[in-house]
């Protein structure tokens, strides 16, 4: 019969099967290579998430959580100054022992290696250090921490969401256990991201139920989402990390004119590190003494420009920026300002004309 | 100075701040809206997950995780019919006793009645019951089910993955506590899915670390994949559930004719409930012995025919099928067909016309 004849009947190519899925499956492949190409890892260490805060509430559930479901003994190490994801999932987790910070927002390492070398404390389960502060730019002393957690046998999660993208990042050399990171925080759309699982750390699953990701993370994938994170990815890593130093480089001037403007307005400071070489490049916080930063964020806005308080994921919250008083800050007092890659010198030089009149004339109003 | 009185100072307008952000926040309201109109819930009653398998780790967990994250006693009732992602967030929770099925995989309702009256046994923590069976298309009777918890006051989580979008479903009348459904299931793509909270179930949140969904799941939103689930939603209701009818009838109708034509070769058979009213419309599981599905799949695929072998979400294992070894099938040798929007009444021909020599000349090949 002809049309029995014309079905080439299996030779035994698998490729053959689910050939629609095959086409899928190798663009979210290609998407996992631009990820690990950007971060310095293997595509076998990314494990794709539905946002960095998956990523971190994963990371702390591998970490703490056994097999069998029993939880291992011992506290998490964690900041206050870290993103309300890992605050909150190291909370539900397990005790969580508050690392100090400074003035600037920056993690006590002489106090960690005293923690870690304390023959009558527990274990920690996990210490947590984020590579950079998603409030104030402060640059965490992350390979110091991360040694000492090596050195000392404790795992170790870095949440990279608010760095990634921004600082060249070698997270194969920097050998932490698991780093998290957020599409939408380089360039890719909302749903999703990844945790970066460093070869052979042993992890438990978070989201169960499937083998999707090698069994590491259940799920149906977000394909469209997975595939602009790793054009995003592609993008940020093209013309390698000389690139992305020179758009730093940029966003490190204009937050340096920003700042220099900002601090030229009275009882106004920079929240935070201010060495370029300690700071995310493209944001800055600027305490403003005397006036709510929500007003402030009207009055800049109605001149065309866009600021922030307090922290992104916050935004349904009125409550005040934890993060921010850890460091001592006042938190209705703070405003966060950013730059990206479609800000021009002219959007700093509005900014630079605008912001003393917006804070003058708020203070006169409350005068 | 003319700047400052251009700039219109502020008048307490707080719909100004983030102007871009109250736009997305708008079309992601409306995706909520068109999935509650679908499933006839409110808006309140949904919240947004990254997959069916999320929402169903989340029903898991919020049922049986106490605030304080002490757990509530009691084992879990779930047949072993359920999808992995609700057997393997089950049994990952606690104790799992088995419901027993029949051999169409319909839920025994006398033997989950007899437990739940059972005075010498531990209160369940939770009962799960899927809508329609993944695999098999078998309906579940959910209403009798979700009847018999809300008599004992035990709480039950329906996962209606599988059948949403393909049968009527109006979740306000049903009254479960939890259901899960999956964006990609119903038209959507993939990264998107929901969890139906009925009002005044009290649940703990999964994912940690924001306040996004009404602080019920943390994590920057899968803004195009949500609006997608809602487009497909409001596609799926535009017409109302006579439409859904009508195509429902159209796959019954090609589901039938493929079944007979399958039924006519030797020692095929429908596996699953046979009844129309029984069974979700547009899939059907077909037995084949002597002949691997593999196999069948390969010759099929040649002919331009794209069936399924065993579970979606085990298309990276190649272990056989739970569900279908629950109800005493050889999983080896089933197959999968399903109807779609696209399909035609010449793809149902193709079928009927390749299936029966495809069969024959894999077993001579055996012979």
């Amino acid at each position: 019969m002809a049309l029995t004849e014309s079905m080439s009947l299996p030779t035994g190519d698998p490729g053959r099967i689910h050939e629609e899925g095959h086409i899928v499956r190798d663009a979210v492949e290609s998407a996992r290579q631009s990820v690990a190409d950007l971060v310095g890892v293997t595509p076998r260490e990314v494990v794709f998430t539905s946002s960095g805060t998956e990523a971190i509430n994963a990371a702390v559930w591998g970490a703490t959580t056994g097999r069998s479901g029993a939880a291992a003994p011992g506290p998490i190490l964690c900041a206050d100054v870290e993103h309300s994801a890992v605050r909150d999932a190291s909370a539900r987790a397990r005790h969580v022992e508050v690392l100090p910070v400074d003035a600037t927002g920056r993690i006590d390492v002489a106090a960690l290696e005293t923690r870690l070398g304390a023959s009558d404390a527990p274990r920690p389960a996990l210490v947590q250090c984020q590579w950079a502060n998603h409030e104030v730019g402060t640059l965490q002393p992350v390979e110091s921490i991360v040694d000492l957690c090596r050195q000392a046998g404790v795992a170790v999660h870095v949440d990279a969401a608010a760095a990634c993208g921004h600082v060249p990042m070698d997270l194969g050399q920097l050998g932490a256990d698991l780093v998290s990171i957020s599409a939408h925080k380089l360039g890719g759309v909302g749903g999703a991201g990844a945790l970066i699982v460093r070869r052979g750390t042993r992890r438990t699953p978070f989201i169960v139920g499937g083998d999707q990701e090698r069994g590491r993370r259940a799920g149906f994938e977000a394909i469209p989402a997975l595939i602009a994170f790793g054009a995003a990815a592609k993008a940020l890593a093209a013309e390698d990390q000389r690139r992305l130093r020179s758009e730093a480089d940029l966003a490190h001037r204009h937050i340096a004119a920003l700042s220099a403007a900002a601090e030229q307005v009275d009882e106004v400071e920079l929240v935070g590190a201010r060495d370029p070489e300690s700071r995310l490049p493209h944001l800055v916080c600027l305490g403003v003494r005397g006036v709510e930063a929500e007003a402030v964020l009207i009055g800049l806005d109605r001149a065309g420009v866009a600021a922030h308080s307090g922290s992104a994921c916050s935004s349904e919250s009125i409550e005040p920026s934890l993060v921010l008083e850890a460091m001592g800050v006042d938190p209705n007092h703070s405003l966060r300002v950013s730059v990206g890659w479609s800000t021009s010198d002219a959007d700093v030089d509005a900014f630079a004309r605008v912001f003393g009149d917006v804070v003058a004339q708020l203070r006169s109003l409350r005068a």
